[in-house]
């Protein structure tokens, strides 16, 4: 693509480097942009801007903060006796939308993979440890992928704190609702019928 | 989308605002943005806020500028006889990567549309006129969508040039290169074979 203007040439490359964005889409952004006026474009500009320079990480459970302990931990209305196991702040975000969680988190940075490379040391679990350690957690729920790396991060996980007191929980597997049971994989199926449910947990969801 | 930051949640607002930018799609680049470095997010925020600060228009053709006359226009090597009218700075970026044309560009900004309240009011024509009128321009181009208002448009800019000895031409209509006749639309095949050319035009491309 030629440009003829240096501007919109450099404009176009930064915005390439974003994933899933290629020339063409970056073209019309650009182009998208000039049609706004210069404050509303500055603005844009300095909120992203902004939202790099300022944002640290919680102490307590790694999630994104604002400034210091995050909106989370800092809530005096969520339930501290329970922590919610996470790989990265995208899952925070997920299971905060679904509204059905009122506990804190924990969030890992990363599954074990040994194959990648990934071993204990890349888990974010020191701080993990020490509150559990603290005895004012009851519970601890994994909601790690449903894959080799995340069932093996449960089990190093349980293993590394088998010596405290905690019950340690994972979220339900099984077929997803609206799904259909035709064009559901084999695992999955063939899990949801040897890990079968009594029928009264189809009722009670709260 | 629940985000437990309020950082997160303005830069993913601001994405948002851009064209083809879901909320998923949005979140997506900002937590890309967080794993980058502090400078490289800088800089990229920088060349979006700049782009916008310092771009200008081109006072001789309506195309983008970095500084008063723009590329084309200020390159001693572009033929002056030959003017290209397109609508929009994206219809010269499409047709400069052709890397076919050499003369210089004029861009309206808009087509005739009464229908959306776009009468000749709207195009930017002034500067087309006297550029004309100066004399030196042999043959003008004209490279507009092949619509209605398009075709609306050649009509009304003829109109107001044919005081002057100018050849204006359109660019050519037809089937695409790589296309199936099957699938071409009815429209485009039907005048396709009633403007037929001979078929040296097929072979001398250049």
């Amino acid at each position: 693509m030629v440009f003829s203007s240096k501007l919109i040439e450099d404009a176009v490359a930064s915005f390439c480097r974003l994933p899933g964005i290629g020339k063409k889409t970056a073209l019309r952004m650009v182009l998208h942009l000039l049609k706004e006026d210069k404050e509303q474009v500055a603005h844009f500009s300095e909120t992203i801007a902004r939202m790099r320079r300022e944002i640290s990480f919680c102490p307590d459970c790694n999630n994104i903060s604002d400034d210091g302990l995050c909106g989370i931990c800092s809530n005096p209305l969520r339930q501290r006796s329970v922590i919610c196991v996470v790989e990265n702040i995208r899952d925070v975000i997920s299971i905060e939308s679904t509204r059905q969680f009122n506990g804190l988190y924990h969030v890992l940075g990363n599954l074990l993979s040994p194959l990648d490379g990934i071993g204990p040391e890349q888990l974010l679990l020191g701080n993990l440890v020490s509150r559990v350690g603290s005895g004012n957690v009851s519970e601890l729920i994994m909601a790690l992928n449903p894959t080799i790396e995340g069932d093996t991060t449960v089990y190093y996980i349980s293993k590394q704190l088998q010596q405290f007191p905690v019950k340690i929980t994972g979220i339900a597997r099984g077929i997803s609702f609206g799904g259909e049971l035709e064009y559901t994989d084999e695992l999955t199926l063939g899990r949801a019928i040897t890990k079968r449910l009594p029928v009264e947990n189809y009722i009670n969801v709260s």
